[in-house]
Parts: C-alpha cells; structure tokens; sequence
C-alpha cells in the first residue's frame, strides 16, 4: 500500500506547482508590455475550475453510491454560521459574475470572447462548491484515497488562485486610483493605463456595472480564501481517525447582560463607515484636505485600537483569574484558525514597523507623522493582544455552571474529565442518571448518535427522562465573567469588521501619506503594499469569524 | 499557572516582530537614496546579538548550578555530522569576520566604527553558538519556560536576520555583477554603486580581503540558515514530554557496493565546478561567447538533473518492492525538515515556472530556449521526486536482516513492533536473552541508560553476554537493495553540492539569459530572483544535510 505521507507530500506538490504558474503567469501579466494576454490567464483558470467542477461531480457520485455507508464527519470544522457566511459572500461573488457577464455583453464587439466565459464558469463553480460545501465539506475521506486527495488539494489551490487573481485585480485598480489622484494634485505625470475597452458600450448599465464590481471585489476575496481553508482543513482530514469527543454544549446565547459590547461595536462601525466616506471624499481635493483627512483616519485608528487592546488585555486577565481546563484534544480546524492568525499578521506587522523606520527617517514632516507613528505602534500591539485572546479562547474548555460551583476540594480541576475523552458511538444505553450530576460523563450528544439508528430513540427517550429542574439549572445561571467574555468577543468581533471595511473600500492612507514613499521609493513599497494589505485584509476577516466561534463557545 | 500555548503564541510573535523591524530597515536600506544608514542596521544586529549572547550565559549558569539534575535529551535533533559540519561552516564564517576587521583596520579613516565592531561581536557570537550547540542544542527545557521560552525564540530570530542580511548583502553585490557585465557588453548604462570606501586603503590586503569575502559569504548564509533551524527544533521541544524510543540501530556504514553512487557524484561535482569557471570567464566576454556559456550550462544541467530524476525513481521504486514498515513517533525535527523541504522549493518551482512562461511568450528567440524550458521542467520533475525520496527514507524505519529473513506469514507486518513503542530508561533488568530474537524487545541503548546510573553496570554486562555470532549476524547481512539505497542518497548527496555550488559562486544564467528579463521586466524579475535564488540555495544545503541523515539511516 502506498504510504499516507507520501501521498499528502505527492499531492501537496501538485497543488503548489498549480499555484505557481498561476503566480508567474500573473507576474508576468503584471508588466507594462505584458507578452502574456489576459485571456492566457483566464482560459488557464477555467480549465482549473471545470476541472475541480469534475471532480466535484464525481466525489458526490461516488458517495450517493454508498450511502449505506455514510461517512465520519469531523464536527469541528464548518460551523453551520461559517457556512451561512460563505453562502452569503457566494451570493455577491454572482452578483459580481452576473455584472461581468452584462458588462462583456456591452462590449462584446471589441473583448475576447474569454471574457464572458470566465464569469460563466466561475458562477457555476460557486454554486456548485457552495453545495459541496453544506453536505460534504465535514466528510473525513477513509477510501480512495488517491482520488480524493488530489482532488481537495485541487481545489484548495483552484481557490487560491481566484483569490490571488481578485487581489491582482484590486490591487492594480487601487494603484491606478492613487496614480489619478496624484496626476490630480499635479505631485506626477503617470500615465494611467485605460480600463476600459476600445469600443463603446452598447448598453446603458456599463459604466454601473463597472464600478459596482469594485464593491464587490472584496467580497469575491473573502470567499475564496475562506473556502481554501475549509478545504485544506478537509485534506488535512483526510485518512484521519476520528476520536468521538465528548459534545460541546452551546448554551445561554441571549441574556439581558449583553448590552455594552454589541453597542460599543455598533459605534465604531458607524463611525469607521463615516471616516470611509469623508476620506474618500477628501483625499481627492486639495493638498490640505488631504491631509486633514489622513490625520482623521490616524486619530480614529488610535482610538478604536486602544479600546481594542483594552478589550484584549481585560479578556485574557479574566482567563488569568478564572482557571478553566485547557482543551488539547486534537482539532486540525483549530490549528489551522491558530497559525493562520499568526500567519496573516505578518503582513500588518510588516507595514507597521516600515511606518515606524519612515516616520524616524524620512525628510518630510507632515502633520499627521506622530500620529502615523502611535497608530503603527498600536496596530501591532492591538493584534499581539488580540491573537493571544483568541488562541487562547478557543483552546479553553468551558467549565459548566454546575461544574464551576461544586468547589469541594476533591474537584481540583486535574479530577475534572480529560478534554479528549472519548464516548463511543456505540454505547447501547447511557448509564444511570440519579439526580446527581455526573462529572465524569456528558451526555452523548444527539447528533452523534442519529448514525447508528438503533440509538436514536434511547438517546430522545433519555433526554424527555433528565428531571427539568436540572435543564434548566445548566441554562440559567451564565457567571458575570463569562458574559464580559461574551461583550468583549462581540466588541472585537464589530471593530474587527469595521477595520476590514476601511481598507476594502479604499481607505489606504499607506498609499497617501506620503511618509513611506520617500523612505523606501515608490517601487518597492508598493510592492510591499500590494504583498502585505491582502494579507492585512485576509487577518481581519479570519479574525472575525474566529471571534464569532470565540462567542459562541464562550 | 500561565498556559503552554500562550507561551509559544507570545514568544513567536516577539520573534516575528523582531525580523519583521530588521526587514523593513533593510528594505529602506535598498532604496537608491537611503534615508536609513548601515550602520543602523549593523547597530540593530549587534545589539540583538550581545542579547543572544547574555541569554546564552544565563542559561549555561543555570545549567551548571544544577548539574546533579541533567536534562532530558532530544536524541533526533542535530545528530554529531550535522554539528560538525556546523562546525565547519563557523569557522569559515570567523575567517569572514577577520577578513573584514582587517578591512575596516584599512580604511579606518573614514568609515564608521560600527563596521568594525560588528564583526568582532559576530565573531564572539559565533564561537559562543557554536559552543551552545555542542552541550546544549538536545536540550528538552521542562522548568522556567518563560525565560528559556524567549531566549531561543530571540536566538532563532537572531539568526534568520543574520542570514536575511547576509542573503541581501549578497543580492546586492550579485546584481551589481550583472549589471557591471551588461554595461561592458554595451546593453545599458546603469549606474554601479560605488563598493569601495572614499579614502585610500592603509594596507596592501584590502582588496584580497574584499574579493575573499565574496567567496566566503555563502557559508556563512548557510550557517544561520542551519543554526535556526536547529534552535526552532529547541523552541519547539520546550515542555515537551519525550517518550523514550527505541533506539536507531546505525550499523554497516561501510561495504565493498559503495562504489558507483560516490563515483558518479564526484564526477559530477567536478564537471560542476568546470562548468562553474568556464561559465564566469566567458560570460563577460562577447555576446556569442555568453550564449556559448549559457548553453553549456543549461546542457550540463539537463544531464545532472536527467540523473537525478532517475537515481530519485529508483529509489521510490525499491521502496514500494520492499514492505519496511513505517515510523510514526513524535520527532519534530524530522517534521520540520520534511515542511522546510517542502516550502524551500517553493523558491526553485517559482524560478521555473517563470521560466516556462518566458520561453513560450518571450519574443527574442536565442538558441538556447528550448534547452531553458527542458531545464526548468526537469527541475521540478526532480525536486519532486528528491523531495518524495527523502521523504519516505526519513518516515521508513528499517527492519533489521534478521527480521527480513523470517517471512513467516505469523510474522506479517501488522504484527511486528509499534513504531513509537516506549522504553522506559527506568527498566531494572533487560528480559531473558535466550538465543532466540525477541521481535518485540529491542536492547535499550546504553547512551540512554548511561543517565540512570545504577543501570550502567547491567547495559554493559548484557551486552558482554551477548552471543558474539548474533551480533554479528545483524551486521554481516545487507541485502543488496540497501546497498542500492545507500548509493543513490549519496549520490544525490554529491549532485545537491554540485547544484549549490554553481549559483552560490555566481552562475546564475537566470540573471544572464534575457528571456525572463524580456517578459517580465527588470525590476520584477530582479525581485523574484532575490527572493527566490536563497530559497533555492537554501534548498540544497538543506538537502544535503537530510541525504546524509538517509544515508546514516538506510
């Protein structure tokens, strides 16, 4: 038999080379006198996708073939919220398809018929992974498993590459704004290269197709690369041995405490949704609104970052107070959200302290440069706080309510059961339930159990059983420590999303200010720009859904 | 008490901002009109290196207080060839140093002090590391993990920005060569930074000083890339409970076979070399002769890689015939190599992929284009392949002759001993040797049991005891596959020198052959092959050291 690890290495080859050429094909779309058209590129993604499209077709074949046999499923991964997340962005990723497709129906006389293909293809793919999604992204592959490891790492990497191409695409555009506002305060002479093509529209609704896809962009980006995670996280499952966990308990979602920390998150949006459209306003009149605008964004970032790491630093003090039991059971989605945390803040990190190296060397002295520098120092600060709070958030276990008030002193926690405990399947009846709580056993969550249909009726007959008094004693009584946790997830949660906001839509004072520039040259910081914002973007988003988890699990 | 995991979140994020500040002072360093001085860099360095240096006193102090209680040990990590070769690498790296003290004691006059005491710091460094490495490197820390914790995560660290600025330093210096010979061939008119200092040179070594420096700088990137790798591996051992494995037989190093495969990687290195010279002299010359060169070269390279490929197959080959059976125990080192494998072509698959899309798009046709593209896909056809070839030798564990001779079908795999079966080093007496092998109990080693010293005396004894025909039963009988084996890793071995031997000394015809140039313009391509070329580099030396531990290990 043909080893496992060599398989994963053999298939992670393939994916990477994939990703390559995508990548050198872009580079080299990327020059001024591109020798590589656009339609190379997009016939070399189309091919990907039908054939991730195939693969997909098959996968779903093959299972319905077997459904006798229905496969594990990893609970950890693809909470149903992030899958309702993903419908929502796969939803304006067709939009955004359907607006190519009208916008290549405009100018059909004068572009490459590629260009109306690829949003085609690229609106059945999202449909139909979207579906692959809700029924067999949880699936752990136990056969075949050539087949389908090639075919996951297929399509994490197909996902990769929409989601480099969205960015190329934005990033360009978002160069391309700076170079006409620049040539507008007369600072250059660019030539900006025409984004429109060389016929005329035969159709009214091209010009708000157009700029309407740059709203939507973002979206499209948060997709892919969100789907690539789930995806690799179902590689990584591939030919994994489950242990049946003991169930988690979501429980005490609502509760009248949970007032602060959604208001003050509602805040910072609104507010970051204003500073968005008074910069963009700003930026593109005189020398002095410029500035003026830049030092609003910096002072608005300063204050929503320190009430960020506020937050944070107050969130992990409460775990240093409260002592409850680590989960090390092993979860590859879990780790995977952890490095890729890490992962994500280099890029931010990276522009950070290049605006510190800027703000300390450069010749120019602007107004905003003190305040450029504090809003660096906090960046950094901020996300160190705020990835030690969520790693450590989700590698807590939460101690029931119950659990928390037996504190005799033969419960140390070290008596409490093991977190990686493992409740077979197979129990044919759950052991006897006196009245008295039972630490050592959790109830087989009914979920797991509907597998085996003999189970099924023990399993609802047993919960009608459990007295109702206790039901509602597990519900009833949320510590307030657990509550500021929830305010403080729910906080982080909104600012995160109003920090992804700003930057998606064209908040870049990077690009403005101006101070980096003459530091480190135009050409190579935007490249480090147009390396380190997606990434910067990507950090946010994945910290918001993180954060969501975080709240849940609280 | 503080959780493990926050431990090792905080510490990489300290390790990570700490690279993340020497880079974007090196990226303002490499601008044209550089507002940050070198001697800010140099300062930063210096100063993380005498923290590294106190660090490591404070830990050797420590260690010696408590010498009646020696640490647990991490036998897989920095076997003794790997330090040794380190060794090596270090003192190389010292000669460096000298060459440029004396080349700061020449211009005394008018460069700044720093470049003089930076490399008497990096001396001192590198003689103390060295040290640490020998008696401190297998270390598994279990107590005070804070301190130890941030200590090596700063060391390794430390040793990435030395490497990342030795890597640009090097960039720099090759990309001034390249330009030198387009402006004696007439194609541009660049302007070459001036590399020598403004005074006159007080001594007559300065300029064999500086042309030496060039030759040695390459051992010294390999040796930071090397120690960080190995202090990783320490990072990644804190709190880590070790189980005690059985212990890797090393036996028939020697053997009247091992002729072929050593042959032929030395006949390869030495065309290499040829190769090497005859390349650097006629690059510079007229333009037909470059083309000449360039051919020769990428001929010479279709041949070594052919061979490689095949030696690669082969291998895997004879693993899928013989059924060895796997190891799969904990062992972060060999993780990690296997990942840093991985992700270090990453480098190389870039290179080439870039290349196939020159060669087909690119509009100068030279004569050696189709030698380029055959070049660049058998590139990553062998990385591939190697990259599989290491991979499964390092996950194979291999079944002693004796064991091989005894196919009863009672005996299939499944049953023979668990991988990560654990030896307690607190066994009072070994069983029964009875003449007859025991499958399922492998001797302790008498290095682990040496610890627990009451045990000494039995280990020794048992091993007198042993029938001399059974010990020399395991050593007489290699079957011939093994033999093969053996031949191919060091053949591979040799090839993988060769390869680094010809971009590390200045053949790098993906500077010198205009088609990726053409499609993709100066400045990216200048980029991707900076950050590519030492990931390139990086590979190689990286595989040498894992072909030898094949080579120990089969």
């Amino acid at each position: 038999k043909y080893p496992q690890k060599n398989g994963e290495v053999l298939s992670a080859q393939y994916g990477i080379n994939l990703l390559l050429i995508g990548v050198s094909l872009m580079l080299a779309l990327s020059y001024q006198r591109p020798s590589v058209t656009e339609e190379i590129l997009l016939a070399f993604l189309t091919a990907l996708m039908l054939v991730q499209l195939l693969w997909m077709l098959c996968y779903i074949v093959r299972r319905e073939q077997r459904r006798s046999l229905p496969p594990e499923r990893d609970a950890n991964t693809a909470t149903s919220w992030i899958r309702g997340g993903l419908t929502m962005l796969a939803m304006l990723s067709l939009i955004m398809d359907a607006f190519r497709i009208g916008n290549f129906v405009g100018y059909q006389a004068c572009v490459s018929p590629m260009l109306g293909v690829y949003p085609a293809v690229h609106a059945l793919h999202t449909i139909s992974q979207v579906h692959f999604l809700w029924f067999h992204i949880k699936d752990v592959i136990k056969r075949y498993e050539t087949f389908e490891r090639f075919g996951v790492i297929h399509a994490v990497f197909t996902n990769l590459l929409l989601w480099s191409n969205a960015v190329m695409t934005e990033a360009e555009h978002a160069l391309n704004d700076h170079k006409k506002r620049l040539a507008a305060l007369g600072y250059f002479n660019f030539t900006v290269d025409p984004e429109q093509p060389a016929c005329n529209c035969t159709s009214s609704a091209c010009s708000m197709f157009s700029s309407s896809l740059y709203y939507l962009c973002p979206f499209n980006i948060e997709y892919h690369i969100f789907v690539s995670a789930l995806l690799f996280v179902m590689w990584k499952n591939i030919g994994r041995t489950l242990e049946h966990q003991s169930p988690e308990k979501h429980g005490s979602v609502g509760g009248s405490c949970l007032l602060l920390g959604p208001m003050l998150g509602l805040l910072a949006l609104a507010s970051s949704i204003t500073v968005l459209v008074i910069y963009i306003i700003h930026v593109e009149e005189t020398a002095e609104a410029r500035a003026s605008a830049i030092s609003m964004f910096y002072t608005f970032g300063i204050v929503i970052l320190a009430c960020m790491s506020v937050a944070g630093a107050a969130g992990l003090l409460i775990y240093r107070v409260e002592n409850w039991p680590m989960d090390t059971a092993a979860n590859p989605a879990r780790t995977l959200d952890a490095k890729l945390l890490l992962a994500s803040s280099v890029g931010a990190w990276l522009l950070c302290w290049c605006s510190v190296v800027a703000v300390c060397w450069a010749q120019p002295s602007p107004t905003y440069r003190w305040s450029n520098l504090a809003y660096a120092l906090l960046l950094v600060l901020e996300k160190c706080v705020q990835n030690l709070f969520i790693v450590e958030s989700l590698y807590r276990r939460r101690r029931e309510p119950d659990e928390c008030s037996a504190h005799s002193p033969s419960h140390t926690p070290t008596h409490s059961p093991a977190p990686g405990e493992i409740f077979s399947v197979t129990v044919p009846i759950a052991p006897p339930y006196d009245g008295i709580v039972n630490h050592a056993y959790e109830m087989p969550d009914c979920r797991v159990m509907e597998k085996s249909q003999t189970n099924r009726h023990a399993c609802s007959s047993n919960q009608r059983n459990m007295p109702l008094s206790l039901r509602h004693r597990t519900q009833d009584t949320p510590s307030w420590k657990r509550q500021v946790l929830k305010n403080i997830a729910i906080f982080l949660f909104m600012c995160n999303i109003s920090l992804w906001v700003l930057p998606a839509f064209g908040c870049r004072p990077q690009f403005d200010n101006g101070l980096e520039e003459a530091v480190y040259g135009f050409s190579t910081w935007s490249t480090v720009l147009n390396f380190a914002l997606p990434m910067s973007l990507c950090y946010r988003m994945h910290s918001v859904a993180a954060l969501f988890e975080v709240f849940h699990k609280i």
